[in-house]
């Protein structure tokens, strides 16, 4: 199990927060996701490390931006 | 025809947008909804009138508030 912790920038309320979410929970492997609005700290666990390369894609395609 | 503009606060994002748009145009006779995410202003068009508690219920439901 991996649990990568990153900042995403651009989250302003909770369909913003949904949509992220959606998206990472997409990924394959991917078992939890948790989002926190006011700081942009998104925590991702999935069975395996992911690519980083897919979770800003991912995040990307909610509309918002992997900072940190 | 009737046409009205009502201010809604609380739109952060183009998400809100599409949640006021979704609930607006689920009313009966509603033809058009135009929201404004910067002014929060949100025109709608009808068949007929409509009753200010209704669009002011369908807002609600969306999560936001008519102001003006």
């Amino acid at each position: 199990m991996a649990e990568t912790t990153y900042r995403v920038e651009g989250m302003s309320c909770e369909h913003c927060v949904g949509a992220v979410r959606g998206e990472l929970a997409g990924l394959a492997g991917v078992t939890e996701v948790d989002v926190d609005l006011a700081s942009g700290q998104v925590r991702v666990v999935s069975e395996a490390p992911l690519d980083e390369v897919d979770v800003r894609a991912a995040v990307d395609e909610a509309g918002y931006e992997v900072v940190g």
